[in-house]
C-alpha cells in the first residue's frame, strides 16, 4: 500500500524486530510499533496493534522468528494471544513444521508472508476484471492491507482497477460499532482513489437510488456450501444489494474457504462486550443505564452472493 | 409519559412561559428550558431543544400564545424557524384562524395540544391490538413522546402494551448519524419496558435468526400510494423484515399522510451536514480529511409495508 506516496505494509521485519504500524493509533496518526521479544508481537496481537486474520498470521511467523531459541515456548506464548484467528494457529504451524524439516526459520517466515500477499495482489488482478471505468462500488469494514500485511482483498481489487487508470468511486461505510471504514477511507485517500464514508443506515439508501454499481466485501469464513462470516452489518447489505440487482462479490483468498463448515448455521456469531457500542475512541457515547447486544459478525447465505473472487479465480455462484 | 415515575411532556405551557425537556441534553441530564418570549421560543425550535413535526407544531401554538399581542410579527418570526417540517406551518396558520374566529388563544393552543396527544393515544390502543405477550419488536429512531409531545406513535403502542400487562422486548436500533435511538433508549427505561440498544448493522442478524417477530416504525411524510419517508436506514430495515417474513408497521397520525404526493419518488430527501456524522456529542470522531455524504431520511417503498396504524385504525396493506 501507498503511505505519503511510499510503497508499506501493514508489519514487516526489520533488523531482529518487527515494526507495526499501529492500527490503535489510526486512522488519527501514523505511528510504527517496534516488536523486540516474543512478549512484545504477543502483546501486539492482544492489544490488536495489528488486526486482520492474515496479517495475525504474519506477525506470528515474525513472533516465532523473535523466539526460535525456545520454540514450543514461542509456540504456547503466541496461541494464547486472541483464541478466534485461524490463521494465528496455522502460521505457528507452519513454522514449527518448516524449522523440522530443517529450513531457516526467517527464511520460512519471509515466505509465509510474501505468499499471503502474493495471493492478495492475485485478488486484485482477478477481482479487477470486474470493475468498470466509472463504476461505484459500496465496501463494508476493512478488507484492505492493514488486515492482510499488502493490497488487502475488496481492496486489492480498488487498487488495482485504479493502478489501470480506471475511473471508480467508493461508497466506504463507517461501520459501526468500531468504525473500521475509516481505515478503509485512511488506506483509500493515501492511494489518492476518490471516496467518501457513509453512515451504514445510508448503504440502502444509496443502493435504491441507483448510486452503487456494485458491492464487494471481504470475508471471515466461508462455508462449503457459500454461505459467510464478515462484519457485523454484511447481511443487511447483501440482501439490499440482491433486492436492487447489483452484482455483490467476496474477495477472500482460498484460506477463507473452510471445508470442515457445511453451512453458515454452524458459524457459532461471537456477541463482544458493551464498551464496543457504548464508547468511540475510549469516550463514552451511552448513558450508563443503556443495556446493549453486540454481535461482531453476521452470516450472509451463499443465495445472494453473485461470485466468489480469490487469487486463483472468479468461482460464479 | 412517564419520567422519575410521574406524567410528563416533552413541553407544556406554565405560568406564561412554555416549559420544554431539553433535547439537547438528553440522554444525559433532564433539564427543563423555559421559553419568556417568541424569540426563546423560536430559539428552542432552531437550535433543537424541541424535535420531532408534531412537537414542533406544539411549540409553534404556544409560540403564539406568548407573542399574541402581535401576531403576523410572531408568525413571521416563527416560520423562520425550520424550514421542513409541515406541522410548524400547519399550528401557525391554526392558530391564525382560531384568533380570527374570535377564538380564546391559548384556549386554542391547548385544544392542539390535546389533539395530538389524543391521536397518539389512540395509535397506541390500536397498534397494541397487533401486540402479542412476549412478542419481540424493532424499532427505528425515536417515535417517542419527545417528538409528539406524549405518548409518542410507535413507544404509543409500546407503553399501551406494557400497561397492559403484555411482555414485550424492544430491540432499538441506535439510529445513526445521531443517535435518536438513544432517546429511545430513555423513554423506554423510564417506563421500565425491557429493551437493548443495537448498533444498526445488527437489526438484519436478530432479524435473520428470528429474535424478531415485528418491526414498528414511525413516519416523517407517507405518500398517497404508500411509500414513506423516514428516518435514514429504515428503508434497510423494511427490506429485511420483508426479506424475513417479519411484519414490518408504520406509526402515524392521519396529519402524516400526505395527499399531495404521488409516491415516494417526489419525495426530496435532504443532505446533511459532515458534522453530524464525523462528529458525536461535539466531539470529533473522523479525520479532518474523510469525506461524508449523510442523507437523512429515505424512502421505503409501500411494498415493503404490512400496514399503516393510524388513530382511526390499521390500515392493512
Amino acid at each position: 500500500m501507498k503511505i505519503k506516496g511510499k510503497d508499506r505494509r501493514a508489519l514487516w521485519f526489520e533488523n531482529g524486530t518487527i515494526k507495526f504500524i499501529d492500527q490503535r493509533k489510526l486512522p488519527y496518526k501514523l505511528e510504527i510499533f517496534t516488536a523486540k521479544n516474543v512478549d512484545d508481537c504477543a502483546y501486539a496481537i492482544t492489544e490488536m496493534v495489528v488486526r486482520g486474520a492474515p496479517a495475525i498470521g504474519a506477525a506470528a511467523v515474525y513472533g516465532m522468528v523473535l523466539g526460535r531459541n525456545n520454540i514450543s515456548k514461542t509456540a504456547e506464548i503466541l496461541r494464547k494471544t486472541r483464541p478466534t484467528a485461524h490463521d494465528l494457529f496455522y502460521a505457528i504451524d507452519y513454522i514449527i513444521t518448516k524449522i523440522k524439516d530443517g529450513k531457516d526459520v526467517l527464511n520460512a517466515a519471509n515466505e509465509y508472508v510474501e505468499d499471503i500477499i502474493d495471493r492478495c495482489r492475485r485478488i486484485g488482478e482477478n477481482g479487477d476484471k470486474l470493475i468498470k471505468n466509472g463504476m461505484k462500488i459500496l465496501t463494508h469494514c476493512n478488507a484492505g492491507a492493514l488486515a492482510t500485511v499488502d493490497y488487502g482483498t475488496a481492496l486489492a481489487i480498488f487498487r488495482t482497477a485504479h493502478k489501470k487508470g480506471k475511473k471508480i468511486f467508493v461508497f466506504v461505510d463507517e461501520t459501526r460499532p468500531r468504525l473500521q471504514g475509516l481505515l478503509t477511507d485512511w488506506e483509500l485517500e493515501e492511494e489518492k482513489i476518490p471516496h467518501v464514508v457513509i453512515a451504514d443506515n445510508a448503504a440502502g439508501h444509496f443502493m435504491r437510488n441507483g448510486e452503487i454499481d456494485i458491492v464487494i466485501t471481504g470475508a471471515d469464513r466461508i462455508a462449503k456450501n457459500g454461505d459467510f462470516a464478515n462484519k457485523i452489518g454484511t447481511y443487511e447489505k447483501a440482501v439490499i444489494a440482491k433486492e436492487n440487482d447489483i452484482p455483490f462479490y467476496v474477495a477472500a483468498p482460498i484460506s477463507t474457504f473452510d471445508k470442515t463448515i457445511k453451512n453458515g448455521n454452524q458459524i457459532k456469531i461471537e456477541e463482544r462486550n458493551r464498551k464496543e457500542l457504548a464508547q468511540i475512541n475510549e469516550k463514552t457515547i451511552m448513558p450508563e443505564w443503556t443495556n446493549v447486544r453486540n454481535p461482531a459478525f453476521d452470516v450472509t447465505p451463499a443465495r445472494y452472493v453473485t461470485g466468489y473472487i480469490t487469487e486463483e479465480k472468479i468461482v460464479e455462484n
